[in-house]
């Protein structure tokens, strides 16, 4: 098959799509024909050499996909081959085939079509564990979300309003926000002209925000617990602004607040079986009943991956970003 | 009646005992005729000017007591006069008499002394809160309890290998690490000689605790941090060691960890009658059959309150200090 690799870390220009060695399905695990997959920051890192694969995962970028399963591993029951699915995964989706524990593939929602798929598993688990497994997001309480517009925000959005919560976003431009508040968000911040503080404060009579889950890590760190209200929790995801914060404890202490910090892919497989589990629980009869849907930026061929990390690089983008297999399987 | 007022805020000697206007129970409370309080860190910092009572608690110390139902505010039924309980208090436990709302009210359990119950609530309530509610330690984890041999630290390794984890404790002196032994401890450090990091690793094949129940806020935060295991809970409920510390969020996301401080104080009625509900319902069941006990280090006369002031600042106490009512109601 082919794949994206990284022979050398680097640029946009260190991806190179080259021929490699098929993967073989290990127990429990299924392989996908893959027919499409998404572009995640996690995945920028790796390319520059800063977040390698962990042991036992496809050395190839890729935190997701969409495809048909081509063959099941030792042990496998209830799937069959040619069966449409979209999987999280701990590597590899930039590649014409990969080997996914069954645990982690979802089905493709009705009126979804299959490589839109490859935009769900990593948002739907990523905003649904933290924002409602760890944070417990409830029906009244305020969300505030940073990036609105990315592919975790415009998820994070849908979601909580999904559940009768209510929204407040940032982003960098007019566009992006206008884009946010047709997604349901209801506090529109421009975090380039307003502090994000005060207006989360302003729009909650001061009380702050119940949850935020946030993308810049150290950056952040002061302003978002300045921000919560008590009782708060804040969902740290990303550090894209920095790993070491200065941090309030009195702050933290005067509002009962908590920190948390996650990913998903280091973790071990049952959890990420539960995970996906709760997703597909709680997640996917609102993308089948259409409250909430992928939003896709563009869809760009596999082989151009390189041009699919420049746009996310640039932040100009509304939602995900796809690599679409060349000849996928029919 | 009497109580121990702060005409000025300062050291020990501020405490002045002295006549003030007995209290009136309000909606739903109950008046008390103390018979003992106990001394918390609390108390020493709103003696220093450091911690005002919360609007409408007592202008007195004391966050805790135990004796006799005076009498009954308006609203209030399932309680008599004559009645002995302990009572987790915003303030005004240092004094003849208090006024309490009903849910924070406990019986005293079997076997015990009346007095004796006012080394309870505060630690009781503190450790459930933190260890159990929010940090949800479970059977065969690992929790690490700074300062082990104080109120709290006495409290937390009992309640612990009740429910089934290992405990690993600091102290400061031998002496501490012994009696903290013979509550059940497993691990003993100490932080004199030993650094907490790497013997809680060496302690458990380098995975870490998975909660920490800490009172020194940012001295600890960084190596806390360290000390966390995969998973991970830190629940700070103190600063003796400031408020301000550097979270290396990049470890705090590697290890999927989580950050949380809190008090009782100021929290709203609702909360802390949910806090005393379960406390009521899983600690006072160990209390009851003798697995759990208060450790009491001394007690002194509620005039001399300074004495006691003195005892905290000192550490060389191991478990509460009361401090008895000089009158108490027959």
């Amino acid at each position: 098959m082919h794949a994206i690799t990284i022979p050398e870390p680097g640029g946009p220009e260190a991806l190179v799509w080259a021929e490699v060695p098929d993967p073989v399905p290990g127990e429990g695990e299924v392989l996908l024909d893959v027919v499409a997959t998404a572009v995640n920051r996690a995945d920028l890192m790796q390319r520059q050499g800063f977040y390698p694969p962990p042991p036992g995962a496809p050395a190839y970028p890729g935190l997701e996909c969409a495809g048909r399963i081509a063959a099941l591993g030792p042990g496998v029951s209830g799937h069959t081959v040619g069966e449409e699915v979209c999987a999280l995964l701990a590597g590899g989706g930039y590649a014409e085939k990969v080997a996914v524990p069954v645990g982690q593939l979802l089905p493709v929602p009705k009126g979804l079509e299959l490589r839109q798929a490859a935009a769900l598993p990593e948002v739907t688990c990523t905003v649904w564990s933290n924002v409602f497994m760890v944070a417990h997001l409830r029906p009244g309480e305020t969300l505030l979300v940073h990036g609105g517009s990315s592919g975790i925000g415009t998820m994070a959005i849908q979601l909580a309003k999904a559940v009768g919560a209510r929204v407040a976003v940032t982003a960098g431009t007019k566009e992006k926000l206008d884009f946010c508040a047709d997604l349901g968000a209801d506090v529109l911040i421009n975090y380039r002209e307003q502090d994000f503080v005060e207006e989360v404060r302003a729009a909650t009579g001061g009380a702050g925000a119940d949850v935020i889950l946030d993308n810049m890590g150290a950056k952040y760190l002061g302003r978002n617990v300045d921000a919560l209200a008590v009782n708060g929790r804040l969902a740290i995801i990303g550090m894209q602004g920095g790993t070491k914060g200065e941090l309030n404890i009195g702050t933290l202490l005067g509002k009962r607040a908590a920190v948390s910090a996650t990913s998903l892919r280091a973790r071990p497989l049952d959890e990420k079986a539960a995970i996906v589990a709760a997703v597909r629980e709680h997640v996917w009869p609102l993308l089948a009943d259409g409250h909430v849907r992928p939003v896709v930026d563009r869809e760009l061929p596999m082989p151009e991956a390189a041009e699919g990390h420049r746009v996310l690089e640039e932040s100009g983008h509304i939602g995900k970003v796809l690599l679409v297999a060349p000849h996928p399987a029919p």
